[in-house]
C-alpha cells in the first residue's frame, strides 16, 4: 500500500486506528474453543466488526508462532482474510544480517503480503535495508517503545548528546522515506514524544500502548501530530477482550468505535476531513 | 542444558563447534528437489554425517518462516531430530514487550525443546527476562555481531564512554548469569572480541562470522577465550555448501572436521582436555 492510499483511507473511515491481533488462548471467549481454529474464529469476529473503524491490523506473530505450524496457518488465512484495503502489519520484530533479512522479508511481503513489518534496529543498515527493496511495502523500525525497558538502553545518551533513539532515527532516514518507513513510539513515553516528533516531521508513527499500557490518545495526539496525521495508533486488548462472553465482537466494536469517534473529531478539528 | 552438561560434550566431542542450520532451497543439491521435505532430507543428512563432530546446532528460523506452516514443519521436525545431547539454539533474535516475549519463550524452550533462543536487547529488560525463567534454557543476547550494520549502532559511545555493546553486555548481567546468558559476538570484529572477553570473562560467546564472512578460528580464540573454552564458533555456509553434489553430506563432514581438528589442538593447547 502506497502513502496516498493509506491517508485515503484515514480519511474515508475517519479512523487512524489498527487494531492489534493478538490472541491469547487463555483468555478468548470460553465458547470459541469447541471450534476447528478457535484464534482463527476469534480473529475473524472482530475483523467483521471492526473492519469499517480500523485503518490497519497487526497480528503479532509471538500469539502465533507458539501454536506451531497450525498457529502459522492461523496466521496466514488471518492475514488473507482481512479487506484487500486494510493496511496489515507483521509485528514480529525482525532483524538479521543482510541475506537472512531478505528471508524474512519475503516471507511476510511475498508468501503473506503483508503491508509493513516492525523490524529491530540494533544490526543496522544491512539487516533494516533488505526490507526495504520490495515496492510499495514498509520497514516500522522500533525507535521508542512503550515498554519499562526501553529506558535501559533507547534513552542512553552519546557523547554527541543524542539518545539512542535519536541516532536510530536520525541514522535510518538515509535508508528509506516517509513513503516506506515509519517508525514504532509508545503512547506511554509523552514526555519523548514531541522531540521524537521534531526528528521525524514526515514519518508515520505506529503508536501502541493507548489503553492496557497506559497511554492516552490525546496525548498522543498532543505531541505527536505530523505531515498528514502521521499516526496509527494501536490497540490490542483493550479492544479484544472488552468482553469474554458471547458478544465479545459486538463489544470489541463498541470500544474500537469510542476510539474512531474521538479519532473523527480529532481529524475534524486538525482539518484532515 | 546445564553449563555443565555442555562443557562435558566439548570436553567428550574435542570440540566447540555450532553448525548453522540455514538450508536454502536455491544452495542445496538439486538431487534433493525430488524429496517430499528437501530441506529435512539436507538437515537429516548434514547432522547424520556432522553430529560426533559439533556441540551445537543452529537454526535460524528465517530459513523455515519463508515456507509458511510447511517451513515451520520442518523445523520442528529437525530440531527433533537432533540427537539429545546436542546443545540447540533457534537463531530467532526475538525481543518483544514481557507478556509478547513470553510466548516467544513458550515457542521454542516449551513447543520446540531448544537450548537456548537468540534474543534483541533494544527493547531492554523486560523483554529479555522472559525467556531467563525457563530452567536449564539460555538467552543468547545479540551484542556485537558480526555483519557491517554493527557499526551503525553497536559501537556508538556513551557520554560515560561506554560503546552500546558494553552497555549491553554490563547491564544484561543484573538479569542472567554465565548458567543462562551467553553474548553474540562477531568472529569479523576481532579488534573488540579481547574488550568483549574482558567485559564478561565468565559467559560462553556464540561466535559467527567464520569462514565466508572472513573471520578466523585462530583470532577469535587468541582474542575470545573464556573460562571452560566460553567459545561456540558457529559455521553454517562454509560447511553446508562445500560441496552441491551426492557427496555433499561427505563433504560438509571434511569441513566440519577441519575445524573440529583445530579445535582439538587447542582444547588440548588450553589443557582442557
Amino acid at each position: 500500500m502506497t502513502r496516498e492510499e493509506l491517508i485515503q483511507q484515514i480519511k474515508r473511515k475517519k479512523s487512524f486506528l489498527c487494531i492489534g491481533l493478538d490472541p491469547d488462548l487463555a483468555k478468548i471467549p470460553a465458547h470459541l474453543l469447541k471450534e476447528k481454529d478457535p484464534i482463527f474464529a476469534f480473529n475473524k469476529a472482530i475483523v467483521d466488526t471492526t473492519h469499517d473503524l480500523a485503518v490497519a491490523y497487526k497480528p503479532n506473530t509471538a500469539f502465533y508462532e507458539c501454536h506451531g505450524s497450525k498457529g502459522w496457518e492461523t496466521l496466514q488465512k488471518t492475514i488473507e482474510y482481512l479487506p484487500k484495503d486494510i493496511f496489515c502489519i507483521a509485528d514480529a520484530k525482525r532483524g538479521d544480517i543482510g541475506n537472512t533479512s531478505t528471508y524474512y522479508a519475503k516471507t511476510f511481503f511475498e508468501s503473506m503480503n503483508c503491508d509493513a513489518v516492525t523490524v529491530a534496529p540494533y544490526m543496522g543498515e544491512d539487516s533494516v535495508k533488505p526490507f526495504l527493496a520490495f515496492e510499495n511495502k514498509w520497514v516500522i523500525l522500533l525507535a521508542l517503545t512503550s515498554n519499562k525497558g526501553a529506558y535501559d538502553f533507547q534513552l542512553n545518551e552519546s557523547k554527541e548528546g543524542k539518545t539512542l533513539y535519536q541516532h536510530v532515527i536520525e541514522t535510518s532516514q538515509n535508508w528509506g522515506t516517509e513513503a516506506d518507513l515509519m517508525y514504532v513510539v509508545g503512547a506511554t513515553k509523552t514526555e519523548q514524544l514531541a522531540h521524537v516528533r521534531s526528528l521525524a516531521p514526515n514519518h508515520f508513527f505506529l503508536v501502541p500502548g493507548v489503553g492496557a499500557q497506559g497511554g492516552t490518545l490525546q496525548e498522543v495526539v498532543q505531541y505527536g501530530w505530523g505531515k498528514d496525521c502521521g499516526l496509527l495508533i494501536n490497540s490490542s486488548r483493550g479492544i479484544l477482550y472488552a468482553s469474554s462472553g458471547f458478544d465479545f465482537a459486538e463489544t470489541a466494536r463498541i470500544e474500537a468505535q469510542l476510539l474512531q469517534s474521538q479519532m473523527e473529531e480529532i481529524l475534524s478539528l486538525k482539518k484532515m476531513i
